[in-house]
């Protein structure tokens, strides 16, 4: 039996020798390569914190104390040691979350996998264990050197600072990268801070200790604390940390299970908050990911575990087409530049930085200065396209308002994995942003249906000059081109279905269908399957839907029921905007809107979404149906 | 002649000699507590940035060069110094606006007077200038100590640091709060900056210095800079920013126009982002101002120069009515907390803070943390309340979504001064909120009509445990209760109008007038002038507007036409969320939605812009009488 499989809960985990919880953490390791390859899923960030989190466990008591994990991705070790060792259906619908969930587990807290919540968290659980007086209760936060560089991070340093009471540990988990390395001044701290002098000494002192006394992390603790604090700035400067007034520990080799427990101990008895500096490796002990300079194994496909190879190499998809559309854009407009926020490589940039490495700018996980400085660079003269996912333009929905769009600032958001992705969970789903933008005034959004139109939308967006625009598109592959039949006023016709050529008998009345971007397909068939039911069928698929076309006004009002389908929350998305607009010009056309609910999505398939919230075409024929026969 | 009158343009600034500066500062402290006592606006702000613009104005070439204000409201002697000297329409309909304008100056740049945007704007321009080669334009960015504590400021620090070669100078206008005195590590952490010996010494030797050679600032450049870090270090700790990797130049005496010539010369030569510490007084040389330790005259109405108290004293307001309920709230229920984002009096908190200081947090500029904390502190469980303004909601969209409604966290938001605001512009109006807040799942919200509804709906707020509450209500003074004549499944019915009772005879056609909020006076108004025109006039006021109260959308079935006002955007408001409802469960009644449209509003007053946007009583009969009309 091996040692994992003897670990039930955390209080197991604390009975280990310090020799066990290496064994320990080398079984998680290859578990960890065994189960994520086959079902794919966050493999470089877990097993960067493997040791890091045993340690977090045998000195915090979850969850009487409360562990909290930055972007919940990194929590799979945490959920081995928390009675969740069935991984085979690893963020599959009725399977384990990829991320922290309170419905598997009471040792849960954090859900959201963006970025830089959990000091906040943290603070928030500490001042509510000092008002209700509970002493004995401490809060642990684990967040990634990345994670520092969004602004929530930083608000909440500032607020844990400003109270020495709390019992707040703060693990920083630098393994030097967000998805892509780190960029900007904190990062370069702390590199500052791990290639001092100190640390060097420490590694090299650490190992020859290690097997005399199997201490090593007092070695580190003491040193830092032991000396006046001139002298500590020069051998291991502490900096920024201190200077905020957070005690600060470290560096600690956050592989070595037994240093970082000490560590933490010292921490957790000091009684006030403070910072533990860990250094790790992303995708460490698993050979590929070690190699994959870029990426490291972030999040994966399903791969051969020996090689790392992906099972199934992914079709041509969206991002490609982005990536290699904007290099041309890039080509004959000096003027655009790139913005990413951390995301170089997942969102299509890697192509355009390397042709045009003076014009991209890695922000860090900093949508809302992704956003301002663009309306900056747009105020001086050139023209930012900001490529995001699409949940995480939430982020920034004030400086969209009140700094691009307010200013007039020729602002192109390139939104990725927008509407629903899946088996990331609640989170990831960018299914908001539509119903969000549309109430910014100016902003003019296209959601393309296909390769060509991507294209076409990103050209006409980086046009604009004086307007934010947003081109959104889902996750995965780019499906065959749907040609227009033709074109109104902006709108494109892609099929047409007269009434009496098909089986049923012509029924005399007409339907239009408005499908937006992703969900054309589905628009196509459901005009397929309502014409075979004898009906007139119109459909569409406008690529830029905001602001509404009058063009739709009007095909509505020609109508005798619209059917609209989109990939995002229907209340307050763009069916509603049509009827609304509709409504307002004395259209009395009826509209069937399909879309999402406004629900927080469980992690399942695209496909298995898709289905549970009847957004088929079939489903769509049906409610069309059912409104048909009811007048 | 006086010499501010003689200033038409920078350069006329420049041309001054270092005496008339003085003298130049002298007059427009004057001008402002003379002007801006007649009109209002904000004039402790201003009276503390007088000698720092004067300054900034001299070094930097503007519109050459960009000056970048954060928080617009410090921009009058900005104003003052660029050909803007009439201030007797200041924030008036016609008149000068409150903030920049890019319509009235080459010289203004960002309109947006949401806090801690500056330095993105300014890296923005920065890298602008350099994508474009062009060395000889400067950026110049004022941003308060208190806008430090906001996260963007963090995530724009953290890429400045980045880019060694970017001509950017930061002055930090330090007076040691936002609107009540900065929290927090960074606050603590510039206090330590300004009190050390180093400062002291400076302060001291400078005044000696500044009588025989009218250079004191180089020595603040010369000895911080001449210095080995170590030393540095022990005698003026200069700690975060260059430890971000940010030269560091101060503390300066920010009302000393040479001594901040000289630094921000200084700055400007180096060629790569400086930090300018400017130490300045909010309010200074006003007595009543710095008298005034709770608020420095942040923003004030008409005034008595001499006295600074107010000409016509303020009508008993929304916000007292919550700053009296929450007390008595946090009097019954010990689990209640309170949290501020820097805005202890203006939201009306402290009173609460006053009686149960253990349990009030101002986060400073930190409305993401704000969010994010309090889901921590509902976890643990507290029933905390965040009272902000309303347009400062948007900064915390993503964290009101993904870390309260996500984890059904029992939170209360309360949005004061939302809707229509006027005369402090575009970004101030708290017209979003609805729109925005409906694609939240689980969230619901509130919009009292009157202090009865307002205080109940407080009470039902703080009794949910499980999602976001929201409450919502506008600046300014509460008007007389609107009774309930009965209430429909939580719908209040305020009044009913029989038809034939009334001149015009009976019409037989049934309109039901939704007013939500604040707009239900205009409801009532615009029922009774319905009724004269023969019609059966219900008239509701639902207090929970979200989700969609089922007895409103019933009641719309019941009548011939449903005509809703609301105080906020009417895309994807609360009118269309019952017209969207209604529609999918087949009711065909027509709507009519009066309020705001998806636009920027220019500055004016509240009832001007009601009457441009036709959302009076009169204009709704209008166009719901056409409706009407044309069925």
């Amino acid at each position: 039996m091996s040692l994992l499989s003897s670990i039930g809960s955390p209080e197991d985990v604390r009975r280990l020798s310090p020799e066990q919880t290496t064994q320990l953490a080398a079984e998680i390791r290859a578990f960890l390569v065994d189960q994520v390859s086959r079902t794919g899923g966050h493999l470089g960030p877990n097993l960067g914190v493997v040791e890091l989190t045993i340690a977090l466990h045998r000195v915090f008591a979850s969850p009487r104390d409360t562990l909290v994990f930055d972007t919940g991705h990194q929590a799979y070790v945490h959920k081995l040691l928390t009675g969740r060792q069935d991984f085979s259906a690893l963020r599959k619908a009725g399977g384990m979350s990829g991320y922290p969930s309170r419905a598997e587990s009471e040792h849960d807290v954090v859900e959201n996998s963006h970025a830089s919540t959990a000091l906040s968290w943290a603070d928030g659980v500490a001042k509510a264990n000092a008002v209700q007086g509970r002493p004995d209760r401490h809060v642990a936060a684990v967040i990634g050197d990345g994670a520092l560089t969004g602004g929530m991070a930083w608000e909440a340093l500032n607020n844990i600072a400003a109270s020495q009471d709390r019992r707040l540990v703060i693990v920083v988990n630098d393994n030097g990268r967000s998805y892509s390395p780190t960029i900007g001044g904190v990062a370069n701290h702390l590199h500052t801070l791990r290639t001092t002098r100190g640390y060097e000494a420490f590694l090299s002192w650490g190992k020859r200790t290690l097997h005399r006394t199997g201490a090593p992390g007092r070695f580190a603790y003491d040193w830092l604390h032991g000396l006046k604090k001139g002298l500590k700035d020069v051998v291991a400067p502490q900096g920024m940390f201190e200077d905020l007034g957070l005690k600060y520990v470290g560096p600690v080799d956050g592989h070595d299970v037994s240093a970082m427990e000490h560590a933490l101990r010292r921490a957790r008895a000091y009684g006030g908050p403070v910072i533990v500096h860990a250094i790790t490796e992303k995708g460490r002990g698993y050979t590929p990911a070690e190699q994959d300079v870029a990426d490291r194994f972030h999040a994966v496909g399903q791969i051969h575990p020996e090689t790392g190879l992906p099972v199934a190499p992914s079709r041509f998809g969206w991002t490609k087409v982005f990536a290699d559309e904007i290099v041309q854009i890039g080509r004959d407009r000096p003027d655009v530049v790139a913005i990413t926020a951390a995301m170089l490589h997942p969102v299509g940039l890697a192509p355009f930085a390397e042709e045009f490495p003076a014009r991209t700018f890695d922000v860090g996980i900093a949508e809302q200065h992704a956003a301002t400085s663009a309306a900056g660079m747009a105020f001086a003269g050139l023209h930012p396209v900001v490529a995001v996912y699409a949940t995480f333009l939430n982020r920034a929905f004030d400086q969209v308002l009140m700094d691009v769009a307010l200013h007039r600032a020729g602002v192109t958001f390139v939104l990725d994995r927008a509407g629903i992705t899946g088996d990331d969970g609640a989170s990831h789903n960018g299914m908001w942003d539509m119903a969000m933008l549309r109430i910014v005034p100016r902003l003019r959004l296209a959601a393309p249906r296909d390769e060509p139109t991507l294209r076409a939308a990103l050209r006409a967006a980086v046009d604009v000059d004086d307007a934010p625009t947003v081109v959104r598109y889902p996750k995965g592959a780019v499906g065959d081109p749907i040609p227009a039949l033709e074109e109104l006023d902006g709108v494109d016709v892609v099929a047409r279905h007269v009434p009496g050529t098909r089986a049923g008998g012509p029924d005399g009345r007409r339907v239009l269908v408005v499908g937006v971007g992703s969900m054309a397909p589905a628009a196509l068939g459901a005009g397929e399957s309502l014409a075979a039911h004898g009906l007139a069928v119109d459909v569409v698929a406008p690529t830029w839907v905001m602001p509404v076309p009058e063009a739709l006004v009007k095909l509505a009002g020609e109508h005798d029921l619209v059917l609209t389908l989109e990939d995002g929350v229907v209340d307050g998305g763009i069916g509603a905007m049509v009827a609304q607009r509709a409504a307002e010009q004395g259209v009395r056309t009826p509209f069937v809107h399909v879309g999402l609910p406004v629900h927080f999505l469980d992690h399942a398939s695209r496909d298995q979404i898709l289905t549970a919230q009847r957004m088929r075409a079939e489903d769509a024929v049906r409610d069309a149906l059912a409104v048909l026969a009811r007048d």
